[in-house]
């Protein structure tokens, strides 16, 4: 697949600014960018590549003001990262999408499949499940009874899916992420031993999430888990029981959510954060990697860090008298000499 | 299945206060509760709901005492929590359970399988695998040659059992897991790369074990990893070889125990506690989330916080402090200030 | 497997001590030490436990000296820690291997395996798949297309490998870990939610690497994810898009680094470490467990503690002071009193 500058400028309704006839075959980070690769420049931080960079072409945005000469063709939109992420999906979009139902697929009779679905070889999909149009479930993952599955959806190699989860459209979860198994939930008994509680709610995913690989999103106890419509969340994300996730939260990898948290919308967690078991989150909250959330967040758009968590600022604050603690104690152990000397 | 409120208290030995031929389908959370469903009562926290809640049927400890008019049907018994449960279980054992060896499955032919046994398609036994009576297989799961598995446990689907790892009787397995995988044992070398250790031991789970989702156990380097009879370890959980983990403790999920660490009977970790290798935890030890524990812990039942972790009171304390070092730099600079101009 | 202690020590070219005909035919920590079996003594320690074992045969280094005496029969070596690696590796290699492919597997007709290649049953093998000589390929794994797999290597059960990935020579990789999944982009639209940016680079798992259990690696957004050779990553671990980690690098569990972070060679992180996007860790740094890292490491061999973290004596010393955090402001408090009185 080869293209001129020319042609993807017009695809993106872009300018040219140097040789339009330049051929790219491929994609290139800019500080790594070879001849014959096309190349972007979004984060200011990378302008100064601009000037050294390989590539044959760079997507720059219009506002962008060069200070020195630039080896490489130019093509100015509007915004270039989304330009970039338009091309990637171009490109992804050709690469061959496997499609039918594999010969050692298991499909349960009762179970219903849309039109153009993939079903890869030890694919297995339980009675009563419901798969829409243009499902794609790759080999290995697991479908239990009465799941649905919305069209258009993606499921990696060895999901496992348990009974009654409902996943709506345009969802993607990666390779052996695990949706709907038991809550942790034991009630304690007199001798120390500990009685399961039986869970028997379900798992309710809303359209366009996309979870990465080896999620886990536990059951209900009773009722419903519910991921709102496009959150997005990282490897290794664990979401317990009751867990409800507002639409277009994001969190990165290796986080957990404690029964019955309710995040907000909008939210972004960085990775390794915890969430204590029943708090409440409010809308557009940011909490820094491994913060720990002890108690509701009540104020939307708070930005905190630690553990407990508190505002970053002041965490920041904190943190650089902690680092010099040893010469506050000091100073503290002079005043007290000084003071006693004098008395 | 539908029940009365008086067959529902027969079931439980209790009383029904209100109409006893209400009937009720379903389950809900108190704050949930709709009409033709059952609920609950156990924390005191949620005792004002009871006057709202549209549940048809809500069961209540002996012990509680009603402040204002109650639409719903009461049923007293003497732990709410525990009838809920045991209720749960009932109609949790209603739903239909797999059976049978299903075709494309793979069974060793020198495995052997006990009566009234499940495994799924794609679920693989290998040689001189033995597998008690009404064990349930899912789809996909492996079980690695010599494996034992005993009466009655449940191994869901895509579990990863390595060879010789023995699970004991009325255990649950939740997808994903991965029972006996190499410790992580490397010796250095001259030049800088490490050289693997064999890990020759393997894994002991005893009775009425639970683990989550995607929890792994690593073998022994010698001699066995063990976890005790009653442990529940919640999703994503880690141990490493040599690991002994006593009766009955219960950790959160995404905790991390380091190689033949020894934790006591009776324990509870909260999410994410990281354990260092080769400390011995003593019985009834309570760890907060995130907490670190760096040497051992000699007290029965102390309850810890922070990484290192120390007394959970004792670090709330310094929290707060830590919160307002700020504060607390300016008064030392304030101190210091005075006592400058004085001298 | 029976051996005399003379058989063993001519193996590692030791000297006996002892009764050289004893026989021994299994392995035991000296602490748990049984008649019959073979144990050694590396770690200073643990020598108070060879005045008691009950191990036949313990193996020590030619400088240990003891100061009573010993009933076990003793193999002076040069360095008892890797010859007993060494027998490990030598009793492992005697368990029977599989080979050969199962008939339940499904490998592409456009796939290539080399010789002596196991595929157990229910391993999917995909199109323009190239599979070495003498890899072993367990049941339920997924190697999707055009992977490229080197000599010798080990492909537990279930683990789940993307288009594209590229994996060297005498690789291990455990049970259920998941290679070349989407990294974690989205690009922020007007309306709240996000766009997808399509990932289309890939991983490159260099020789000799060894990833544990449930260990997830990140295809690029553009070029390749790079695992150097001799890397050793520990369960549950999580590789972000586009980072390079630097060989003979050792990571513990559950830690997780975050996309575009460069990690030098020789580098040791303990368990549930972070790192930041985009930062760079110099050669030989150590990481305390659980420690954060928010930005670049520019000096080698640091060793670092805390999140964020710095050098980790100076934490160390600060974390003491915060232990005592109370009376320091207490101190604090008796200072102001005292010098308001004099004023």
């Amino acid at each position: 697949m080869e293209f001129t500058a020319k042609q993807i400028s017009e695809l993106l309704n872009g300018t040219v600014e140097g040789d339009e006839n330049v051929i790219v075959n491929s994609f290139s980070k800019i500080e790594e960018g070879k001849p014959g690769s096309l190349s972007f420049l979004a984060n200011p931080k990378y302008t100064n590549y601009i000037y050294e960079t390989e590539a044959s072409v760079v997507l720059v945005n219009n506002t962008f003001v060069s200070s020195k000469e630039i080896k490489s063709t130019l093509i100015r939109v509007e915004d270039s990262y989304k330009s970039i992420a338009q091309l990637l999906e171009i490109y992804n979009s050709m690469t061959e999408k496997p499609s039918g139902i594999e010969k050692q697929a298991f499909v349960h009779k009762k179970a219903k499949t849309g039109k153009n679905v993939y079903v890869g070889a030890f694919a297995y999909i339980g009675k009563g499940a419901v798969i829409g149009n243009n499902v794609q479930i790759y080999p290995g993952a697991y479908i239990g009874n009465d799941v649905q599955i919305g069209e258009n959806s993606v499921i990696y190699p060895g999901v496992k899916i348990y009974y009654k989860t409902q996943i709506g459209k345009d969802c993607t979860i990666h390779a052996g992420s695990v949706i709907g198994a038991d809550g942790f939930g034991f009630a304690p008994n007199t001798d120390g031993a500990f009685l399961k509680i039986a869970q028997i709610g379900n798992v309710i995913i809303e359209d366009n999430v996309e979870l990465g690989a080896l999620v886990t999103i536990d059951r209900a106890t009773m009722g419903s888990t519910i991921i709102r419509k496009g959150v997005k969340l990282d490897n290794h994300n664990h979401v317990a029981h009751n867990v409800e996730i507002g639409q277009n939260t994001v969190i990165a990898a290796q986080s957990g959510i404690a029964g019955t948290a309710k995040i907000g919308e909008n939210c972004m967690f960085g990775g390794q954060v915890g969430i204590s078991p029943h708090v409440k989150i409010a809308n557009g909250t940011k909490l820094s990697a491994q913060s720990g959330i002890a108690n509701s967040v009540k104020k939307e758009d708070s930005i905190l860090m630690g553990a407990p968590a508190y505002d970053i600022r002041q965490y920041h604050k904190s943190y650089i008298h902690f680092k010099n603690l040893d010469k506050i104690v000091k100073r503290l152990d002079e005043l007290e000499k000084k003071l006693n000397n004098e008395v």
